[in-house]
C-alpha cells in the first residue's frame, strides 16, 4: 500500500499519516510505502492514476479555518472517497543535541511561520539567543542532527514533536506555542469504491452547490437536515468561481450514508441541489456517537417506509377501475357522462 | 351496491349521493339500493357490518366549518376509506304546483332553517304570503306534491332543487338564498381495502395526532409537507377529548399517495406524530391538478433514491474490513491498539 | 355591575360566572347583578349598548372542542375584551330532598343530555329507578326542591352541584359522570378599553384570517410565534364563511402583550396577515408562567432595541452626504460623474 | 483626506480606490492622499489611529473566494465601519512601449501569478516569446518604461490596464486572461461614528457568532432573515479560532440599517447570537434596489408598530385593578380570597 502525505517527512500531516497508519487494520498497514507530495493536487492525480493508494491531506485547521487547496480539489474531483479523518494538535518543541540549559543557547532555528507562533515564548525563556532562519521545521532539526557536536552545541530548533523524535533530537521544552489548542483535522482520501462500514459513531462529508434561483436555498438545504435530525459539524463556504456570490458549501453531517437520517437528509438535497456530491461516510475520530431522538431512529423511518409500502399495495390499478377486467370496450363507452 | 346517505330523501347529502353515482364506472351504479340512515355513526357501523357497501356524508361547510360529526366519526374508524367527494352549492328554489304569479302566494312553507337563509327574499319578493312551518325542506316539496289542485292554489314550498323535481313541482324562482355561494362538500367512504388509482388531480385525507410533548408540533408537521411540496387544503382542528388543548387535525392534502411528495410527507408525518390515520387518496372533484416544481416531480425523487441505493451498495460490510477475508481471527487480534 | 351569563341559572356557565367573581378585587364586585342570557350573540349585543357591563360565555370542551357559537361571535365583534378566563369541571351529583338509600329511589330525573353521561352509574348504582326527562338539569333540581315532602320521597335529580346547592338538595352521590375529566373553558368578556395588568402567567387570543394568496400561510404564521419563543395552547380553525378553504385561526398564544416577545409575533402577524383581531391578554386561571429562554426575554429584546437606536443615530442625512451643508447648487453639479 | 490602500501603485486595490474616489461626493476628493500599505492589518491601526481617514481592501474574489486576511480583521476591529464598495473586473493586458506586432516580441515579463493566468493565450498569440520574470505585474510595466527605447524594443510586460496607462505603455492586447469574468469586490472602511444615508439599494454587512450550544443556530439565524423577506448576497463562514468547527459568519444582507426589515432581523440576531458585528450599511455599487413583498415594506412595519402602541396604551397599570386608587391598603386586604 503506498499513502501519499503532503511532505516533508515530518510535516504535521506525515504525523497525521502515521496516526492513522497506527488505527488501521494490519492488512493495510502491512507494507506501506509513504510517499510526500508537495501539493494536494498532484497527490489526487497520481491517486487517480492508480500511483497511490491513498493520500492525506488537511481540510481545516482551527485558527485558519478550511484549506482552501484541500477542499477545491475534494469538490472539483469525482471518483474519490474520504475513508477516515484524523486530527493533529498543532504544537512545538524546542529540542537540541543533547540537554542543554535554556540560558546556555546562542542560537534558535526554525521556519518563519513557527517562529511568530511561538515568539512569546521564546522571548520570555530563551531572551539572549538570536533566532536563525530555516527553509522549514522539519529542516531545522535536520540540520541541527547532521551537525558536529561542537558546531551543535549552544544550539536548538523550533518543531514539531514528530521532527524532533524523527532526527534524534532531546526536547528541551514542550508545547512552548503561545496560543495552545490549535488543531489541525486531517482527510485520508481513497479511490471510490469503498466506503467504510458504518460504526454509529460516524461522519459523512459532501459539497453542495445551492440553487441559484431562489433566495433562502441555504435556509432550504439547512431545513433538510433539521427536519431528518441530523447535525453538521462543519459548513465552510467556497466560491463556485464563475460570479461573485455564487458558493458551494462544504459540510460535515453527523451520521453515515447507513443511518436512514442520513441517507433522507441526502435524499432531499438531491432534490432541491444542482449539484450534492458525496464525499463520503467514515468513522469520527473522537468516537463521538450521535443519540438521536426517537423519531430520527433507523427503526422509525423503517416502520413508517412499511406503512406507506403497506397502503400503496391497496392502490387500485387504473385499469381495474376503469373496468377493462371485462375486456369489454363498450363498458367504457357506456359510462354516463357528468353531464348526461 | 348499497349507497347509505344521511337521509331523508333529497336532502343534500342525497343530492351528492346522486351527483356521485352520475359519474361512477358503470359497474359501481348497475344495481344500486339508497339507503337513508339517520346519522353518520349508524351508517358507519352498518357499513362495517356489510349492510351496505358505501355511504356519503358532510364534511365541510363554507359557513359553518367542519362537521364534526362526520370527522369524528371518520377519525375514530379504522377500517373505512374516502373513495370520492362531492360539491353540492347550497341552493333554494321556491316551488310550486303550477305556474303561479308571485303575488298570488298566499302561503310559503319550509323548514325554519331554510327560511332562515331565504327570508330577505321572501321580504322582498313575496311580501303579502304567510310562512309556514314544515319538518324539513322535503317535508314542505312533499306534502305541497300531496293536495290537491285546489288545496295548493296559492301555495309554494321553499326547497332544494332535487326537491321540487323529485316531487314534479314548477320552480317559481332559483337561487332565492339571500347570500349565495354556501357549499357542502361530501365524502363517499367504502370499507377499507382498495384505493381509488392516480388521476394526477388528486386529494388525500389525514387525521393525525401531534405529539404533545413538544410545543412547536404544528409547525413540525405542516413543514414535513411544505419541504416536499404538498400544499393544504384543509386543515381543521378537533379536541382529542381527554384534556382541554389536545386536539388532532383533519387534513386535507393535495395529491395521491402515489404521488412520491405525498409519500414522503406520510412517511414524515408518521416518524413524529403518535398518531397518523391515513382516511383516502380520491380524485378531487375539481379536477384541478397541482403542478409541483421540478424538486418534487416522482423522477426527481426516483433519482434521489437510485442515487442513495447506489451509494449505499459501495458501503463494506463490517465483516470484511475487519480482515475477515483472511479466514483468520487472528489477523483482527492482531491490529495494534491506537495507543500501542 | 351587571354581568352576562348564559342562563338559565345554575347552568356550568353561571358556575363559571360565580367562580369569576370569587377571584375578582372587591370594586367589581360589589353590587354585582347577574343577568342570565338564551345565546352569546344576544348578550354581546345588550354589552356592546351597553345594557351589561361583562358577560362570560364557554369557548372550549375537552370533548366538544371548539364554542363555534362563542368564537364565531368573538371573531366578528370588534370593541370588546376578554380580561379573564375560568375553567370549570363537568361533574354531575345525585340530588334528593333528603338523605335517602340509592336501594329506595324510584324516580331519578334529568337532561336527556346528562342521562347520557351518567348511564353506565346509574344502570349499576340505581338499577331499580325510572328516568324522567326535565327540560333541563336545573329544573330537575328545582322542581325536586318545590314538591311536597311526600311527593319528593324516593325521587332523585342528576344536577350540576352548584344546581343541588342553590335549590338546598341533599347530595346523595358526586362525580356520578361516566367519563370523568370532562372540563369547559369560559372566558369574561367587557367592551374594549382596558386590558389588565400583565401578571406573569398570562394568556393572549387572538383570531386571524392568513393570506389566501399564498400556500404555507400557516406554517409561516405558527413561525412567528415559534421564532419569539411564544407556546400556543389552543389553536382552532374556524371557517371564514366566503368559500370551501378558508379558514380563519382563533388562537391562544402564552403571555402578555407587554411580554416583548408576545408583542414581536404580533406584529410579525400583522405585516402578513389580512385580519389580525386581538381579543384580549389576560391572567391564565391555571397560574402557570412560562419561563422563556434567555433570547426571549423582554430584556434581550430591550438590549437589542436599544443597540438599533444607537446604530441607526449615526446614520448621515443625505442632505450632509450630498454637500447640501455648504448651500452650494454648484457643489452637487461639479461632482465627477462615474463615467467621467 | 488620506485613503490606504494595498500597494504598491497599480495593484487592483489601487484600481478600487480610484474608482470609488470618482463618484464620491466632491468634499471626500478635494485634497486626497493615496497611501500605499502592505497588509490590511497595518492600515487598520493606522486608521485607528487617526493615520489615515479610510482605507480601502479587498473582500471577495470570484475564483479564489473571501479574502480571510480582510474578513478576519473586519471582524476583529470595533471601531470601523464599511461606507461604500467597489467591484473591479480582473483583467490583463499585454503593453509595450510602442505599437509592435505581436510576432517581434521576443521577451514577455510579469508576475508568476499573472502568467499562469494568461499562459494559454500567449502560448497562442506569442508562441516565439521568452517569458521573464518580475516581482509584480507593476514593476514589469515600471521597469519597460525605464528603459531605453533601443532596450525596449521586442519587449511586453503583462499587467494591469492601470498599471500600462500610469506607466505611458502602449495596450497591444487586452483582456488576454484565459478565463474571463473574474471579479474582486473591495470595501471602503473608515473608523466608526457615520453610517452613509440610505439609498434603496443598499447593503449591510455582519459578523455574526452562532451560539455554539445550540444544533440548527444556522438554520435558525437565516430564519431571521428569511421571515423579514432579507435576501443574503453573501455568507462565508470563518473560524472563531478556539476550536475545529466553531466558525463565525460574515453575511452582506440586501437593505441598509434603516430599512425596518432590516433592523427587524438585526434586532433577532441580537438576541440569539452571541456576538453580532456590525460593519455598516451602504450603497450597493450594482445598484440594484430590492423589491420587497408589502409585508416586508416600512410602512408595514410601522403600522405594525403603531397597532401595538395603541394595544399597548390600553393595559392598565396593576396599581388601579388593585383597587390602589383608593388609596387605601384596607382595599385590598378586604379582597375576598379565592377560597373565601
Amino acid at each position: 500500500m503506498r499513502y501519499g502525505f503532503l511532505g516533508p517527512e515530518t510535516t504535521f500531516t506525515h504525523q497525521a499519516l502515521l496516526q492513522a497508519l497506527e488505527v488501521m487494520p494490519r492488512e493495510f498497514t502491512d507494507t506501506v510505502e509513504q510517499v510526500p507530495f508537495a501539493a494536494v493536487a498532484t497527490a489526487t492525480t497520481d491517486l487517480l492514476a492508480g500511483e497511490i493508494d491513498a493520500l492525506i491531506a488537511p481540510i481545516e485547521n482551527s485558527v485558519e479555518g478550511g484549506v482552501s487547496g484541500t477542499l477545491d480539489v475534494l469538490a472539483a474531483t469525482d471518483s474519490i472517497t474520504i475513508v477516515a479523518e484524523q486530527i493533529v494538535q498543532v504544537t512545538f518543541v524546542l529540542a537540541a543535541r543533547a540537554e542543554t540549559a535554556l540560558d546556555d543557547l546562542r542560537v534558535v532555528s526554525s521556519h518563519p511561520h513557527a517562529q511568530a507562533q511561538v515568539q512569546g515564548w521564546l522571548r520570555e525563556n530563551v531572551p539572549g539567543a538570536n533566532v536563525a532562519t530555516a527553509s522549514s521545521t522539519a529542516a531545522a532539526a535536520r540540520d541541527l542532527a547532521s551537525m558536529s557536536s561542537e558546531e551543535a552545541h549552544g544550539r536548538a530548533a523550533v518543531c514539531s514533536p514528530l521532527a524532533a523524535a524523527h532526527f534524534g533530537l532531546t526536547v528541551l521544552a514542550e508545547q512552548i506555542e503561545d496560543n495552545s489548542g490549535a488543531q489541525t483535522r486531517f482527510v485520508l482520501v481513497t479511490r471510490e469504491g469503498r466506503i467504510p462500514a458504518r460504526t454509529g459513531a460516524d461522519k459523512t462529508t459532501l459539497v453542495v452547490q445551492l440553487p441559484h434561483n431562489r433566495s433562502g436555498a441555504l435556509l432550504e438545504t439547512l431545513e433538510m437536515f433539521s427536519s431528518n435530525g441530523v447535525n453538521l459539524s462543519r459548513i465552510e463556504s467556497r466560491p463556485i468561481g464563475d460570479f461573485l456570490g455564487r458558493y458551494s458549501f462544504s459540510i460535515d453531517a453527523e451520521g453515515h450514508i447507513e443511518d436512514r437520517r442520513v441517507a433522507a437528509s441526502l435524499r432531499a438535497l438531491h432534490r432541491i441541489c444542482p449539484v450534492v456530491h458525496f464525499l463520503g461516510s467514515y468513522p469520527r475520530i473522537d468516537g463521538q456517537a450521535p443519540e438521536p431522538r426517537e423519531e430520527f431512529a433507523d427503526a422509525t423511518y423503517d416502520q413508517a417506509h412499511a406503512w406507506i409500502e403497506k397502503l400503496t399495495a391497496m392502490v387500485t390499478p387504473a385499469s381495474e377501475v376503469e373496468g377493462a377486467g371485462t375486456g369489454s370496450p363498450a363498458a367504457v363507452d357506456a359510462r354516463p357522462e357528468p353531464d348526461a
